[in-house]
């Protein structure tokens, strides 16, 4: 199960009521945020959630209403007497962005670990779940994040007694570990169902559309896409500033095959996302207007 | 008249409804801010004010809760397409400090002036006010600041009369300069009353208790002070950490004899003011606790 809380939905700026875009998702006792803009720490207070078991912070991209509410965050974890380490993500320049922005929150009780990306694709593996992040077009390095929780093949209690197994030895095999017993190895092949589909969450801000977005977020159980534009005519803007209209996400959420996409990171001038859903879902009928603190529990199928 | 709006009313961290304490004042068409905390624009905007008059920034110190606001603020500014000067005001160290900031506010359509202060006392006059500005007993060097707008003796439309002045120069000798008529210099003493009293408020965060605020706030129409607790068995703990108890900041404001003072920069773990208020008006009766917003407009006697 993985818990998720879209923190805010806005771009550019915050607005009373409407904070700056950013994800925050809670998963096997840890918790994991995507950006973090100014208003941010206070979103998570907000939505009920603590900011003490963020163990990770991914960044898009470092325009300020990304990034901006970072040493407040950091400060707060501090003031929490926070000891373990935490590790930040994002693109190439995060230490020398971070470290610039921690004068004014200099001395943490804690470390951090830098994760830099330069590659174009990217995987890592941590807390029993994939992260996986792809470059999109911004006017700066900015990254697409994949988050899935993989799932492995059905046990079989059957093929387990075949091989004569005792139960002890059935859960390592179930967690995909190979056991040895009575000088034989088995393998969670051998008792193990083919792969089932996991849990799969895309965030994906700022951006224009690009073919590696709707691969990335192919299959995904909930696509968080930026539209930064509800209005038709301002399809010119969206493309001078590297940003989407409603429908330019709608477009990549169907070529995606996603289950369900929100909509986020809306311009200040748009006072209300929900007067274009209709025209939205005309083109992917699975849309939904993101607004501050929207929250799901996505969970394994059947 | 001097539109006074105490944007916020916590120290340490922002919460859900409490802002970190901040200042702005309106003044002649301008706007000046005190110390700006992460979420201070917002706070700008819930209060219905704007982003644009500001003129001057000044900070207390540059503690987190007192400036992480900034670069959101300044990208907030620069995407109003502000053109004119920015002058910031604060210890030593201020230009590094913003500069450090600006790795995530780096191209700003306005320039920015800057005014680092290290003497003990500092006077600044501009815009028809001056700023006095005293360094205050904190973990690092801190400042009060009180803004006065002076004002001029009663203008004598007799003695104007009996100089044989015509009405024309009548105005500029009321704003204190010196006219020449009919080959004489004529000044203001001429035809003004005694200096009267003017507008004063004084701001003053974070501190233990000094001569100097009691000194320097003296006569103020309004102390907004730092009141960090409210509870009296955390007297230690507020000379440890170099903050005030409401008592403390109470008896200052009696001392100095001003004439109303608002309480603010609560520590987070005081969740009602409130109820400790009627102890701070033992002591100095005109108290009040500041609230998120707390707005007076400070006019001249009369």
């Amino acid at each position: 199960m993985l818990d998720v809380c879209l923190l805010g939905t806005g771009g550019m700026m915050p607005l009373p009521k409407r904070a700056l875009t950013s994800l925050m998702v809670r998963y096997n006792g840890s918790s994991l945020l995507i950006d973090c803009g100014e208003g941010t720490q206070v979103a998570i207070r907000e939505k009920g959630w603590s900011v003490n078991p963020i163990d990770t912070i991914c960044f898009t991209h470092y325009h300020g209403d990304h990034i901006s509410g970072l040493p407040g965050l950091l400060l707060s974890m501090g003031n929490a007497e926070r000891t373990s380490p935490l590790t930040m993500i994002g693109p190439k320049g995060l230490k020398k962005v971070v470290n610039a922005l921690r004068i004014i929150a200099p001395g943490l009780p804690f470390e951090i670990n830098f994760v830099e990306i330069s590659d174009n694709i990217c995987n890592m593996e941590f807390n029993g779940l994939m992260l996986e992040m792809f470059r999109v077009d911004h006017s700066v390095p900015c990254y697409g994040y994949s988050i899935v929780i993989p799932r492995t093949g059905k046990f079989s209690v059957e093929n387990a007694k075949k091989l004569g197994l005792p139960i002890n030895l059935w859960n390592p095999l179930q967690k995909g570990n190979s056991v040895e017993f009575e000088g034989k190895v088995y393998t969670p092949e051998m008792v193990l169902g083919p792969v089932r589909k996991g849990i799969k969450l895309t965030y994906c801000t700022d951006t224009r559309p690009a073919d590696i977005i709707a691969l990335k977020a192919y299959g995904s159980d909930l696509f968080i896409c930026e539209g930064m534009y509800g209005e038709k005519d301002k399809l010119a803007k969206a493309k001078e500033n590297k940003h989407m209209t409603f429908y330019e996400a709608a477009e990549l959420a169907k070529r995606a095959c996603v289950k369900k996409m929100w909509l986020t990171h809306y311009s200040p001038s748009l006072i209300k996302p929900e007067q274009y859903i209709n025209d939205v879902r005309a083109i992917f009928p699975d849309a939904e207007c993101g607004r501050d603190r929207k929250s799901v529990t996505l969970g394994f199928e059947d």
